[in-house]
């Protein structure tokens, strides 16, 4: 990370380039602080001023004019995120009491300590695919792991759920996110107890590439949560990456757990809920994935199973597709049916392709004694030759066998 | 039954309709034996000519002219059933091996001896839902038990699914049925083994209505089978009804259990697929019913259990809604939402209608010490203002409570 003071000596255009990037890091990680995930106000100045200028009027460094407050509430009315604009003073008066807490040298030099970075919109480490969040995309994201490309959206399957997952939940998330594992695909989860943990621990276990999986939290990613997590956060960390939108040392709030729901849901072109109750978390990503337009996929399970309401209702509802395995997921995030599902297996059998015909005439045919075309003809309500072209399509296919002169049943 | 020798002597109008409607009565059972159901050209043959002149021709009697023929190509090809048609004369060769077998007063008397009749289109007893089969429409239906109305097609659900049920499918289908039934619902299925008869058992226990179950037959119903379902079907008969399209005597083929399947699915407001494995006639009953317009549930269970495959596949393929409970069935059949679903019994959280902003108001009071306006704009990233206000809010709720100058979370 170089040190903005540093920067200014430098002249050429290239170092001006990173002098202006660093500057707006600086201001992302500020701004961050200052704004909880999704303030609509904050996001819109950050868009209408740019985030360097943003925090200095959200800091009260500068004044904004008339000009930005109009372009604000336009940008806000154009996103339907209107409803709750007040006006910048407003927004000024909310953001003022965290200003003494900003200290983006701080965070960033954490995140550095814990092997980490901050990434911003633009940066070629950025997920291409948080764009399609428009207004709600986030103004940075801080991350813990190996610097390394994060996986594109169709390469990202969110695996969501219940926190009290049921052994079913449990075995079906470990076979999902093993095998979508094993095919290159990113598990990505909100890192909690139950679905979420059995997601990341299967995603690990099958990693075969670079970013098995992702966490992406609804607190600071300095400490994990749920502290039981611990470990295995650790080694999402270590293997694949943690994200977050809030700046280290952030409380994982019930706000900021809704809010991160629509990151999940945003970085992955499937979310999958795998088991949620009526009314759960889990819906909140689908239904933020529904938004996007991204598709949703449900997995069924016992009608008596509480865990799985949740899904029924989604399925019920017609927004999700049901999915009970690898193959039918990586389906749904394939855009062109560049990854069709196996054909199960089961043998199609020999006599899906008869006319009705055939099959009244092998219906007719006695398993063991033979019998006459006559009778065929009598018993089939056939004439009789259809009985005997018929007899000779069934022959071809081993399906009729003729036996001194009668016809039976083939074996095939 | 009126002999029809004896209403030749009678003159009024009245009589003579009697007389026409007994003749074509006697036409339609010698039709049934003579035509394997849904034979497109006999169909045809009687929606263009008449059942009574159908027979004639059928039998040889009358020719038929070339005006008939020529009406007969042009409304199979209207009901795209025209594939299979080679004229009248092949027709005609097909049926000829079952001439000797027309008796049509004998099955007419086996009927009324077993307590049972013959009923045909226009006969008041007559579902009407079957016009909706259109050229598909049966020629008649035998009917085993007592004589009353059949219920309408809102008034009818269809429960089949796998022979070989599992105790999951037994215990679904036995609550489905039973609560349809105590609805007033009449349930139809097919009278097999596993969840056609669990359906049909439950539907007799719960049932308020005058039929609470009807089983349709692919073979005749003078002899029930399975036979290891004789008593079940015995009972539902005297309570309900045993239906088929073919005569007494006849054996339950494979072809004709295919057709049989289009009259569950026409009966019924609903096809509900309990459970079935990826390839099996209860998928068949669900096509039909899709063909008509009809709606399909599919119960949704274990993604490891082979016997609810089929249930999936219907819902991935988008034809199916998921139903996991008697009153989403009743609402599915009924035309314009009268019978609405429970609520479910989840309670809404007093928290739902909050707003964002007093939802991070409200993560930001702690649970047991109390804490100042100050701190909470702060740790809410909220102004003062605003943390007053909605600390008003939610204080109103029970969400919010002031103790000695602070505040903290409420118990509501």
């Amino acid at each position: 990370m170089t040190n903005p003071a540093e920067c200014n000596e430098a002249k050429d255009v290239a170092v001006e380039k990173e002098l202006g990037n660093d500057t707006e890091r600086l201001a992302r990680a500020a701004l961050s602080r200052l704004m909880e995930p999704q303030d609509a106000a904050g996001l819109a100045l950050v868009q209408a001023a740019g985030a360097t200028d943003a925090l200095r009027i959200a800091t009260g460094e500068v004044a904004a004019g008339r000009g930005l407050e109009h372009e604000i509430t336009t940008l806000l009315a154009d996103n339907a995120a209107g409803s709750s604009w007040a006006g910048l003073a407003a927004a000024l008066r909310r953001w003022q009491p965290r200003l003494p807490d900003l200290a983006p040298e701080r965070d960033l030099a954490t995140m550095a300590r814990l092997g980490g970075r901050l990434i911003i919109p633009g940066d070629e480490l950025w997920p291409a695919q948080l764009a399609d969040l428009g207004i709600q995309e986030p103004i940075c994201l801080w991350w813990r792991g190996h610097e390394q490309p994060l996986p594109s959206v169709d390469k990202c399957i969110a695996l969501v759920g219940s926190r009290d997952s049921t052994s079913y939940g449990a075995a079906v998330t470990g076979d999902l996110a093993y095998s979508l594992a094993q095919r290159g695909f990113t598990v990505v989860s909100g890192g909690a107890y139950g679905i979420d943990a059995h997601a990341h621990r299967a995603a690990l276990a099958g990693g075969s590439s670079a970013v098995p999986t992702i966490a992406v939290m609804a607190g600071g990613v300095d400490r994990f949560y749920p502290s039981g997590n611990d470990d295995l956060l650790r080694t999402v960390a270590n293997q694949g990456a943690v994200l977050a939108e809030v700046p280290p040392g952030s409380a994982p709030t019930r706000y900021r757990f809704l809010q991160r729901n629509r990151l999940i849901a945003a970085l992955a072109a499937v979310t999958v809920v795998v088991e949620a109750r009526w009314r759960s978390g889990a819906l909140n990503t689908a239904h933020h994935a529904e938004t996007l337009g991204r598709t949703v996929g449900a997995v069924p399970g016992s009608v008596h199973s509480a865990n799985s309401a949740g899904c029924h209702r989604l399925l019920r509802d017609g927004g999700a597709v049901c999915v009970t395995d690898a193959a039918e997921v990586a389906e749904l995030a394939s855009p062109s049916g560049t990854a069709l599902p196996e054909q199960h297996a089961v043998q199609a059998s020999v006599q899906d392709g008869l006319t009705l015909e055939d099959l009244i005439l092998l219906d007719a045919l006695p398993l063991r004694s033979t019998t006459s075309v006559e009778k065929l003809s009598a018993v089939a309500g056939l004439g009789q030759e259809s009985v005997r072209a018929g007899l000779g399509r069934l022959g071809l296919l081993g399906l009729a066998v003729s036996e001194r002169g009668g016809w039976k049943r083939g074996r095939a």
